[in-house]
Protein backbone atom coordinates (compact mmCIF):
# COMPACT_ATOMS: atom_id res chain seq x y z
CA UNK A 1 0.00 0.00 0.00
CA UNK A 2 1.49 3.36 -0.43
CA UNK A 3 0.10 7.46 -0.73
CA UNK A 4 -0.53 9.62 -3.47
CA UNK A 5 1.72 12.92 -3.97
CA UNK A 6 -1.99 13.96 -3.83
CA UNK A 7 -2.96 13.36 -0.37
CA UNK A 8 0.98 14.29 1.00
CA UNK A 9 0.16 17.60 -0.66
CA UNK A 10 -3.35 19.61 -1.31
CA UNK A 11 -4.92 18.33 2.05
CA UNK A 12 -1.73 19.18 3.90
CA UNK A 13 -2.03 22.69 2.79
CA UNK A 14 -6.01 23.16 3.09
CA UNK A 15 -6.07 21.64 6.33
CA UNK A 16 -3.09 24.05 8.16
CA UNK A 17 -5.06 26.93 6.08
CA UNK A 18 -8.60 26.20 7.16
CA UNK A 19 -7.11 25.70 11.11
CA UNK A 20 -5.14 29.39 10.03
CA UNK A 21 -8.15 30.77 8.91
CA UNK A 22 -9.64 32.52 12.28
CA UNK A 23 -6.32 33.59 13.05
CA UNK A 24 -6.89 37.19 11.29
CA UNK A 25 -10.42 37.04 13.31
CA UNK A 26 -8.51 36.71 16.69
CA UNK A 27 -5.83 38.91 15.96
CA UNK A 28 -8.45 41.92 15.09
CA UNK A 29 -10.98 41.15 18.25
CA UNK A 30 -7.67 41.25 20.94
CA UNK A 31 -6.89 44.28 18.87
CA UNK A 32 -9.87 45.70 19.47
CA UNK A 33 -10.08 44.35 23.01
CA UNK A 34 -6.95 45.41 24.41
CA UNK A 35 -7.16 49.09 22.34
CA UNK A 36 -3.85 48.49 19.98
CA UNK A 37 -3.69 49.46 16.28
CA UNK A 38 -4.21 46.29 14.33
CA UNK A 39 -1.10 47.83 12.22
CA UNK A 40 1.21 46.58 15.21
CA UNK A 41 0.29 42.97 14.82
CA UNK A 42 0.98 43.30 11.24
CA UNK A 43 3.97 44.88 11.03
CA UNK A 44 5.84 42.75 13.67
CA UNK A 45 8.47 41.28 13.69
CA UNK A 46 10.48 38.36 15.69
CA UNK A 47 14.12 40.15 14.94
CA UNK A 48 14.90 43.24 12.57
CA UNK A 49 15.95 41.30 9.95
CA UNK A 50 12.82 38.63 9.75
CA UNK A 51 9.93 39.60 7.95
CA UNK A 52 6.81 41.24 9.49
CA UNK A 53 3.45 39.29 9.75
CA UNK A 54 1.95 39.96 6.68
CA UNK A 55 4.93 38.85 4.66
CA UNK A 56 4.75 36.01 6.86
CA UNK A 57 1.37 35.18 6.04
CA UNK A 58 1.83 36.02 1.87
CA UNK A 59 4.92 33.58 1.63
CA UNK A 60 2.59 30.46 3.33
CA UNK A 61 -0.10 31.36 0.87
CA UNK A 62 2.52 31.19 -1.82
CA UNK A 63 4.41 27.95 -1.37
CA UNK A 64 0.64 26.21 -0.92
CA UNK A 65 -0.05 27.83 -3.75
CA UNK A 66 3.31 27.08 -5.68
CA UNK A 67 3.34 23.58 -4.54
CA UNK A 68 0.69 21.91 -6.45
CA UNK A 69 1.38 23.85 -9.42
CA UNK A 70 4.62 22.91 -10.03
CA UNK A 71 3.98 19.20 -9.29
CA UNK A 72 0.91 19.25 -11.59
CA UNK A 73 3.25 21.58 -14.09
CA UNK A 74 0.64 24.40 -14.41
CA UNK A 75 1.74 28.14 -13.93
CA UNK A 76 1.77 29.74 -10.78
CA UNK A 77 -0.75 31.83 -10.08
CA UNK A 78 0.43 35.82 -9.28
CA UNK A 79 -0.80 37.37 -6.30
CA UNK A 80 -0.17 41.13 -6.04
CA UNK A 81 1.29 41.40 -2.30
CA UNK A 82 -0.84 44.30 -1.17
CA UNK A 83 -2.39 43.21 1.60
CA UNK A 84 -2.40 45.68 4.84
CA UNK A 85 -4.83 44.58 6.96
CA UNK A 86 -6.54 41.71 8.75
CA UNK A 87 -9.17 41.20 6.36
CA UNK A 88 -7.10 41.33 3.31
CA UNK A 89 -5.04 38.47 4.70
CA UNK A 90 -8.23 36.79 5.36
CA UNK A 91 -8.59 37.28 1.95
CA UNK A 92 -5.39 35.76 0.63
CA UNK A 93 -5.97 32.39 2.54
CA UNK A 94 -9.23 32.20 1.26
CA UNK A 95 -8.31 32.92 -2.53
CA UNK A 96 -5.00 30.04 -1.46
CA UNK A 97 -7.82 27.49 -1.04
CA UNK A 98 -10.39 28.48 -3.99
CA UNK A 99 -7.29 27.70 -5.56
CA UNK A 100 -6.44 24.59 -3.78
CA UNK A 101 -9.64 22.87 -4.46
CA UNK A 102 -9.52 23.39 -8.30
CA UNK A 103 -6.99 20.45 -7.89
CA UNK A 104 -7.73 17.16 -9.11
CA UNK A 105 -5.52 14.23 -7.87
CA UNK A 106 -5.04 13.29 -11.56
CA UNK A 107 -3.51 15.85 -12.13
CA UNK A 108 -0.66 15.79 -8.83
CA UNK A 109 -0.39 12.04 -8.65
CA UNK A 110 2.84 10.44 -10.60
CA UNK A 111 4.54 13.56 -9.79
CA UNK A 112 6.90 12.28 -7.48
CA UNK A 113 10.22 12.22 -10.41
CA UNK A 114 8.97 15.58 -12.29
CA UNK A 115 11.85 18.11 -12.21
CA UNK A 116 10.66 21.03 -10.38
CA UNK A 117 13.22 23.86 -10.77
CA UNK A 118 12.27 27.44 -8.93
CA UNK A 119 14.32 30.50 -8.72
CA UNK A 120 15.12 31.77 -5.01
CA UNK A 121 16.15 35.12 -5.42
CA UNK A 122 19.61 34.40 -7.45
CA UNK A 123 19.64 30.69 -6.77
CA UNK A 124 18.26 28.19 -9.03
CA UNK A 125 16.98 25.27 -7.27
CA UNK A 126 16.48 21.76 -8.58
CA UNK A 127 14.30 19.14 -7.22
CA UNK A 128 12.49 16.00 -8.29
CA UNK A 129 8.66 16.41 -7.64
CA UNK A 130 9.30 14.73 -3.93
CA UNK A 131 11.96 16.31 -2.38
CA UNK A 132 10.43 19.35 -3.57
CA UNK A 133 7.26 18.42 -1.55
CA UNK A 134 8.80 17.25 1.46
CA UNK A 135 12.20 18.65 1.78
CA UNK A 136 11.13 22.08 1.02
CA UNK A 137 6.96 23.82 -0.16
CA UNK A 138 6.08 21.41 3.31
CA UNK A 139 9.06 22.59 5.30
CA UNK A 140 8.68 26.33 3.75
CA UNK A 141 4.87 26.34 4.30
CA UNK A 142 5.24 25.20 8.02
CA UNK A 143 7.87 27.06 8.54
CA UNK A 144 6.30 30.89 7.35
CA UNK A 145 2.82 29.63 9.03
CA UNK A 146 4.38 28.84 12.52
CA UNK A 147 6.55 32.07 12.47
CA UNK A 148 3.02 34.26 11.91
CA UNK A 149 1.54 32.39 14.59
CA UNK A 150 4.35 32.89 17.28
CA UNK A 151 4.62 37.09 16.11
CA UNK A 152 0.93 36.76 17.77
CA UNK A 153 2.25 34.90 20.33
CA UNK A 154 5.05 37.08 21.17
CA UNK A 155 2.60 39.96 21.12
CA UNK A 156 0.44 38.92 23.49
CA UNK A 157 -2.89 37.32 21.43
CA UNK A 158 -4.53 34.86 23.02
CA UNK A 159 -4.46 32.22 20.83
CA UNK A 160 -3.48 28.20 21.68
CA UNK A 161 -1.86 25.21 20.16
CA UNK A 162 -5.56 24.00 18.86
CA UNK A 163 -5.28 27.35 16.67
CA UNK A 164 -2.39 25.88 15.27
CA UNK A 165 -3.16 22.48 14.75
CA UNK A 166 -6.83 21.31 15.27
CA UNK A 167 -8.08 18.03 17.21
CA UNK A 168 -9.49 16.44 14.02
CA UNK A 169 -9.71 13.51 16.35
CA UNK A 170 -11.30 12.34 19.84
CA UNK B 1 2.68 5.86 -9.59
CA UNK B 2 2.78 6.88 -4.76
CA UNK B 3 4.83 7.51 -2.81
CA UNK B 4 5.37 5.20 0.64
CA UNK B 5 4.49 6.07 4.33
CA UNK B 6 8.67 5.80 4.57
CA UNK B 7 9.18 8.09 2.48
CA UNK B 8 6.75 10.85 3.76
CA UNK B 9 8.09 10.35 6.80
CA UNK B 10 11.94 8.84 8.41
CA UNK B 11 13.78 10.95 5.22
CA UNK B 12 11.84 14.08 5.60
CA UNK B 13 12.70 13.92 9.87
CA UNK B 14 16.40 12.67 9.15
CA UNK B 15 16.67 15.81 6.91
CA UNK B 16 15.69 18.15 9.26
CA UNK B 17 17.33 16.89 11.92
CA UNK B 18 20.23 17.16 10.47
CA UNK B 19 19.70 20.70 8.86
CA UNK B 20 19.23 21.65 12.32
CA UNK B 21 22.72 20.15 14.08
CA UNK B 22 24.76 22.52 13.91
CA UNK B 23 22.53 25.14 15.67
CA UNK B 24 23.74 24.30 18.70
CA UNK B 25 27.27 24.75 17.85
CA UNK B 26 26.16 28.12 16.40
CA UNK B 27 24.09 29.08 19.57
CA UNK B 28 27.31 28.04 21.32
CA UNK B 29 29.37 30.68 19.71
CA UNK B 30 27.11 33.29 19.38
CA UNK B 31 26.61 33.28 23.21
CA UNK B 32 30.53 32.95 23.79
CA UNK B 33 31.40 36.01 21.26
CA UNK B 34 28.45 38.42 22.53
CA UNK B 35 29.58 37.19 26.49
CA UNK B 36 25.79 35.73 27.43
CA UNK B 37 25.36 33.06 29.62
CA UNK B 38 23.70 30.29 27.34
CA UNK B 39 20.62 29.65 29.75
CA UNK B 40 19.90 32.46 28.57
CA UNK B 41 19.13 31.31 25.10
CA UNK B 42 18.11 27.29 26.63
CA UNK B 43 16.00 29.26 28.68
CA UNK B 44 14.36 31.79 26.28
CA UNK B 45 10.48 31.81 25.60
CA UNK B 46 8.95 33.79 22.93
CA UNK B 47 5.54 33.90 25.40
CA UNK B 48 5.75 33.85 29.14
CA UNK B 49 2.59 30.78 28.38
CA UNK B 50 4.95 28.96 25.71
CA UNK B 51 8.08 26.67 26.42
CA UNK B 52 11.35 27.61 26.48
CA UNK B 53 13.81 26.23 24.29
CA UNK B 54 14.89 23.43 25.39
CA UNK B 55 11.73 22.02 25.34
CA UNK B 56 11.23 23.21 22.07
CA UNK B 57 13.90 21.17 21.41
CA UNK B 58 13.20 18.09 23.30
CA UNK B 59 9.69 18.05 21.34
CA UNK B 60 10.61 18.28 18.27
CA UNK B 61 12.42 15.59 18.62
CA UNK B 62 9.79 13.69 20.65
CA UNK B 63 7.77 14.16 17.57
CA UNK B 64 10.62 12.37 14.95
CA UNK B 65 11.13 9.71 17.01
CA UNK B 66 7.45 9.34 18.37
CA UNK B 67 5.90 9.18 14.32
CA UNK B 68 7.72 6.43 12.86
CA UNK B 69 7.57 4.07 16.01
CA UNK B 70 3.55 4.38 16.08
CA UNK B 71 3.40 3.78 12.46
CA UNK B 72 5.78 0.69 12.73
CA UNK B 73 4.07 -0.59 15.75
CA UNK B 74 6.76 -0.22 18.24
CA UNK B 75 7.49 0.90 21.25
CA UNK B 76 7.96 4.80 21.44
CA UNK B 77 11.29 4.93 23.27
CA UNK B 78 11.56 7.21 26.11
CA UNK B 79 14.07 9.73 26.69
CA UNK B 80 14.42 11.71 30.10
CA UNK B 81 13.59 15.09 29.14
CA UNK B 82 16.76 16.75 31.49
CA UNK B 83 18.63 18.30 28.83
CA UNK B 84 20.09 21.68 30.68
CA UNK B 85 22.87 22.43 27.93
CA UNK B 86 23.71 23.55 24.16
CA UNK B 87 26.11 19.94 23.77
CA UNK B 88 22.94 17.90 26.09
CA UNK B 89 20.81 18.99 23.60
CA UNK B 90 23.05 18.03 20.21
CA UNK B 91 23.01 14.51 21.96
CA UNK B 92 19.36 14.17 21.75
CA UNK B 93 19.22 15.10 18.18
CA UNK B 94 21.93 13.26 17.58
CA UNK B 95 20.29 9.93 19.49
CA UNK B 96 17.10 10.87 17.62
CA UNK B 97 18.79 10.29 14.43
CA UNK B 98 20.46 7.57 15.17
CA UNK B 99 16.97 5.75 16.37
CA UNK B 100 15.38 7.18 13.04
CA UNK B 101 18.47 5.46 11.12
CA UNK B 102 17.36 2.28 12.30
CA UNK B 103 13.81 2.11 10.54
CA UNK B 104 13.36 0.02 7.31
CA UNK B 105 11.15 0.90 4.73
CA UNK B 106 9.12 -2.00 5.19
CA UNK B 107 8.44 -2.10 8.81
CA UNK B 108 6.55 1.92 8.10
CA UNK B 109 5.35 1.32 4.44
CA UNK B 110 1.15 0.45 4.55
CA UNK B 111 0.80 2.24 7.94
CA UNK B 112 -1.57 4.73 6.35
CA UNK B 113 -4.38 3.26 7.24
CA UNK B 114 -3.15 2.03 10.85
CA UNK B 115 -5.27 2.77 13.54
CA UNK B 116 -2.83 5.16 15.60
CA UNK B 117 -3.70 7.04 18.99
CA UNK B 118 -1.90 8.46 21.40
CA UNK B 119 -2.92 10.93 24.48
CA UNK B 120 -1.90 14.37 24.56
CA UNK B 121 -2.48 15.39 27.87
CA UNK B 122 -5.68 13.98 29.40
CA UNK B 123 -7.05 13.60 25.60
CA UNK B 124 -6.87 10.69 23.56
CA UNK B 125 -5.88 11.34 19.77
CA UNK B 126 -7.30 8.98 17.14
CA UNK B 127 -5.82 9.13 13.94
CA UNK B 128 -5.43 6.56 10.54
CA UNK B 129 -1.59 6.85 9.90
CA UNK B 130 -2.17 9.20 7.25
CA UNK B 131 -3.79 11.70 9.07
CA UNK B 132 -1.61 11.03 11.86
CA UNK B 133 1.89 11.51 9.88
CA UNK B 134 0.83 14.38 7.79
CA UNK B 135 -2.13 16.12 9.91
CA UNK B 136 -0.34 15.64 13.24
CA UNK B 137 3.06 14.26 13.38
CA UNK B 138 4.93 16.71 10.61
CA UNK B 139 3.42 19.87 11.55
CA UNK B 140 4.44 19.38 15.21
CA UNK B 141 7.58 18.77 14.52
CA UNK B 142 7.81 21.54 12.11
CA UNK B 143 5.76 23.63 14.81
CA UNK B 144 8.66 23.51 17.32
CA UNK B 145 11.49 23.05 15.16
CA UNK B 146 10.38 26.94 13.55
CA UNK B 147 9.98 27.77 17.36
CA UNK B 148 13.59 26.61 18.33
CA UNK B 149 14.57 28.56 15.36
CA UNK B 150 13.05 32.08 16.03
CA UNK B 151 13.81 32.06 19.68
CA UNK B 152 17.43 32.36 18.31
CA UNK B 153 16.61 34.71 16.26
CA UNK B 154 14.86 36.49 18.09
CA UNK B 155 17.67 36.40 20.72
CA UNK B 156 19.74 37.80 18.09
CA UNK B 157 21.83 34.24 17.47
CA UNK B 158 23.28 35.02 13.99
CA UNK B 159 21.45 32.43 11.62
CA UNK B 160 19.66 32.37 8.33
CA UNK B 161 16.95 30.58 6.67
CA UNK B 162 19.52 28.32 5.52
CA UNK B 163 20.09 27.14 8.74
CA UNK B 164 16.46 26.30 8.47
CA UNK B 165 16.15 24.54 5.42
CA UNK B 166 19.34 23.56 3.58
CA UNK B 167 19.78 24.16 -0.47
CA UNK B 168 19.95 20.52 -1.31
CA UNK B 169 19.77 21.95 -4.80
CA UNK B 170 21.81 23.99 -7.50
Amino acid sequence: MTISMYQASVPVFQRLLSNRDHLPDKATADAAKRKIDPQVFLQARLAPDMFHLIRQVQIACDHAKGAPSRLAGVEVPKYADEEASFPQLQERIAKTQAYLATFKPAQIDGSEARDISLMAGPRELKFNGLDYLLGFALPNFFFHFTTAYAILRHNGVDLGKRDYISGRSA
